[in-house]
């Protein structure tokens, strides 16, 4: 059998997320799953590294799935993206080791959160960054940044309160940029909890805005309680970036 | 009566242009005038610098109408944005000159035209950008974009057959830039003829994929022929940048 590995690029705002539903087909894997299967000639099922909100956008989303069917490559990434709607894409196919897996060989994981910080709407971004009329102050939202790298348990960061799986990982990067209106976060980690990013990203605004003094971090760290943390920042300001792998791929 | 000038951004994906018409409520002008009238408690005529065409953007469009009204700026400017979808906003208003009128007092305006030059599509500029798979030589299109400059009978490159008016203008920067796969052409010039510069930027596209010659380019202007020029570039592509203008404003 072969194992194809897929790199997807979306933009995340007509959809429910990334991950199938039985409610609904409006979701990416759901779309790509039924256009992969109509075209291997046989049901596929496709993994990913993870998911994605409704509203929450990739660069770059990683997945694979397994096929016996002899369709060349460049036939299948042709054909499937004509079937999409330019919102979607597949910018990468190619086939990798017979072990891959696109979610247990993720290695680390990038996400940008992006910030209109500006008094005016900037038309072109409504879609792709939040909206903040207020200035941010950098200088403290790179001093609270700091205490988010590392390996921490990131439980108070999290809105998934029941789960059972460990929430101890580590970040590498936390990059704060300020570039003509638009303030990007950037975040490289191991591995990111449920709503993970939205929320460093609402506790670092409210930082940045004075409403939260920047000593909160250690203290959301310390005391794992998700209501000291700041709000969840909207989907539309965030963006997988890109999923990293080790050697195997 | 105050003479009120507005700065306009908006995202034309999703409007018949600029310019009111009878059969249609879906125009820039339309809407404000519309909104406008409404929050001034009396018809108000809203006067643009010039047209864009369905589907082209502007980052910053100028306007001005008369009114009677005491209606407090500030008040006027939040209460037609909260009115507006989040794809048309006013940046600003301010009370100008009695004699400024946003078309006859320009004196230049600057353009750009964007072109995603790059295999793969890219989703967040598939509306903001003409995608264009295969590589221009920048080069070529430099060295073609030289003879644009200056002052010239521009016909050649107007889809506007029957016009009476001077279609002699003059271009004083014509810039080519090349960044991350995103090529952008500005157009700094007096004035523009209809469809002027989307058929330029198809000629230098054209020019730069080897379709035609750099020389196409001073027989274009000579010739006034506009079957001599390249394709109209699509819409997406275009952005009104800048509306400039002398001291009365």
């Amino acid at each position: 059998m072969r194992n194809i590995k897929l790199e997807i690029t979306y933009d995340g705002t007509r959809y429910k997320g990334w991950q199938s539903q039985t409610n609904t087909d409006n979701t990416i894997q759901g779309i790509l799953t039924k256009e992969l299967s109509a075209l291997c000639k046989e049901p596929i099922e496709l993994i990913g590294s993870g998911r994605t909100d409704v509203g929450v956008h990739a660069y770059s989303q990683i997945a694979n799935f397994h096929t016996n069917s002899g369709v060349a490559l460049n036939e299948l990434k042709k054909a499937v993206n004509d079937k999409l709607n330019n919102d979607i894409c597949i910018t990468k196919l190619n086939e990798a080791d017979p072990r891959f897996h696109a979610r247990y060989n993720a290695v680390g994981k990038k996400y940008r959160y992006r910030i209109w910080n500006h008094e005016e709407i900037n038309v072109f971004e409504r879609k792709y960054s939040y909206h903040l009329p207020t200035a941010l102050n950098i200088n403290k939202i790179n001093e609270a940044a700091k205490y988010l790298l590392g390996t921490h348990n990131f439980k108070g960061f999290s809105s998934d309160k029941r789960t059972k799986k460990s929430t101890i990982k580590t970040l590498y990067i936390v990059e704060v940029t300020n570039h003509e209106g638009m303030t990007e976060f950037l975040f490289h980690g191991n591995a990111f909890l449920y709503n993970m990013v939205r929320i460093m990203s609402g506790t670092l605004i409210e930082i940045g805005l004075g409403l939260k003094p920047v000593s909160v971090v250690p203290e959301i760290l310390e005391s794992k309680d998700r209501s000291k943390a700041g709000f969840t920042a909207p989907p539309q300001g965030l963006f997988l970036q890109e999923v990293l792998y080790s050697e195997i791929d």
